[in-house]
């Protein structure tokens, strides 16, 4: 690394310079000062090399983005509208400044995909890349987990499943055009932030992001709710994306329930609630857990943290 | 590890729970509800296994206390109150049940010693032990590095350097009083944060917290503010705790200037303005730059991003 602290900040706050006027001191001070509304959200997720990401996989855009949205969905999936964040990174010193630049252009766009800016951060020496992002959010009515209720319909966003799928193709060398989509999707995702502010404005009972598994965070809303999540394959069969993600599976000889209910990663909204907009895959009863997401195997997420 | 994340969760929302009234939703969901000040400071801190503390040196509570330190004295270099923490950490695995809870206890008591409370987190797995925390607080005149005067003096809100002098000595097997003074300064600084609230009651004019060493941050400053800061040796001389230091480094054969300019990771307060607490320690003039603090050698985070 031939270049010092110095330049990186300068080339950080010259990348995440904004003109938002409710920010009132942005990078270069002990902290940044921002207008906050009267309710906030807060929320943190940090992304470690070789667990969360692969520098041979991925370029540096791709894993700013993918982490930028795993911290954006959080605040989206309380109801609320991310406004700022702050980026706390540890670099090995073997990074070229291009990487640390596209790492940052990509932390940017996605951010401001969803007019948000990145106000703060920490750079810090260590032996491999870990990544740290904070955002906070504004909202009014906050949806939990807590909140679903007997005769609801669940909804998704988005099919779940393809995260995973694209973690399965991401060592082969040559790859169809729909592989190719997976793979994509794994490395950065492209998050449907919009279907969670239509759950929001909808009036979704119960709302969560499904980025540890379907079935880990459907027990989590169940558990949280005090209710049964019943869960019917017909309403996933009837997304447009389930024949292309089931002919994935079976080129790779997967059950692709396996890659929908535990696969992870996916930056999808599980949501709970009356005529909401997305894909219905089922209803919440009276009871507790979950039924109708049978796996051959748990989720990895199931039991271990990740 | 012979628990999984639940069991951590359950243990880390029992530790971190809290009656205030302006969390409207804790941990255990996407992310955490709050109520926040029209004006709000953000500002993120990540320790590094290695690089930033060292298990071998430093129990799990002196490590949670430091960390939760470094954020919370940035909050204060702003004028501001800090009010609520996340915190994201990777484990290898390794680590105890026993480990986890002390240093969330540590967290937590340095949070609870300036009214702030911890709201959510992450945790995550990985190579080493990373752990990133960021603060938030509620600011009205928020106090920056860019704002000292011709005409001030410049103050310390406690003598500098008893970190470095600490880590000089930490190898050591027997240790005098003195030195083990300096040691646990080292490992868990005890932030006279009241000194930054009167530096902020009393009008300071700029502000800043010395954790990357005086030198460093008085440069900062200068820079900013666009004068000169002069330092004067006896202000510092006259401190009831040089004459320790001074023994400690001697008896090291060490310039004791070189901790108190070039040491480092002291959260003490620097401010300018007129007739405010602490140690005066020089004036600011016209110009540019900093005199009077001459080291042997720059501060090791002179030149590299630590």
């Amino acid at each position: 690394m031939n270049f010092d602290e110095a330049q990186i900040i300068d080339l950080l706050a010259a990348i995440f310079g904004s003109r938002d006027s409710k920010i009132h001191i942005g990078i270069g001070d002990d902290g940044a000062v921002v207008e906050t509304s009267q309710k906030s959200v807060i929320t943190t997720d940090m992304a470690v090399e070789g667990t969360h990401f692969n520098c041979e996989w991925s370029g540096a855009f791709d894993i700013g983005r993918k982490i930028t949205a795993a911290n954006l969905a959080d605040i989206y999936a309380m109801g609320a509208q991310p406004t700022f964040l702050v980026v706390a990174v540890s670099l090995t010193g073997d990074e070229t400044l291009e990487w640390i630049s596209e790492l940052a252009e990509g932390i940017k766009h996605e951010a401001n995909s969803c007019g948000a800016a990145v106000v703060g951060g920490d750079l810090t020496r260590g032996p491999i890349k870990t990544i740290s992002i904070t955002a906070i959010g504004s909202v009014e009515t906050p949806i939990t987990r807590h909140g679903a209720q007997v005769g609801d319909s669940i909804y998704l966003s988005s099919l779940s499943g393809w995260s995973a799928a694209g973690l399965h193709f991401i060592i082969n060398e040559d790859v169809s055009d729909l592989q190719k989509y997976a793979i994509d999707e794994f490395c950065a995702p492209n998050v449907d932030y919009s279907l969670a502010v239509a759950f929001a404005n909808k009036g979704a009972h119960a709302m969560c992001d499904i980025s540890d598994a379907l079935i880990v965070q459907a027990a989590q809303i169940a558990k949280s709710s005090k209710v049964k999540l019943v869960f019917e394959k017909t309403g996933f069969e009837k997304d447009s994306e389930f024949v292309q993600l089931h002919e994935l599976a079976q080129s790779a000889d997967i059950d692709v329930w396996q890659w929908i209910f535990a696969g992870g990663e996916d930056h999808v909204f599980l949501a709970t609630g009356r005529d909401l907009p997305g894909i219905c895959v089922g209803h919440v009863e009276e009871g507790e857990g979950v039924i109708g997401l049978e796996m051959k195997k748990a989720p990895d997420t199931w039991r271990h943290f990740n």
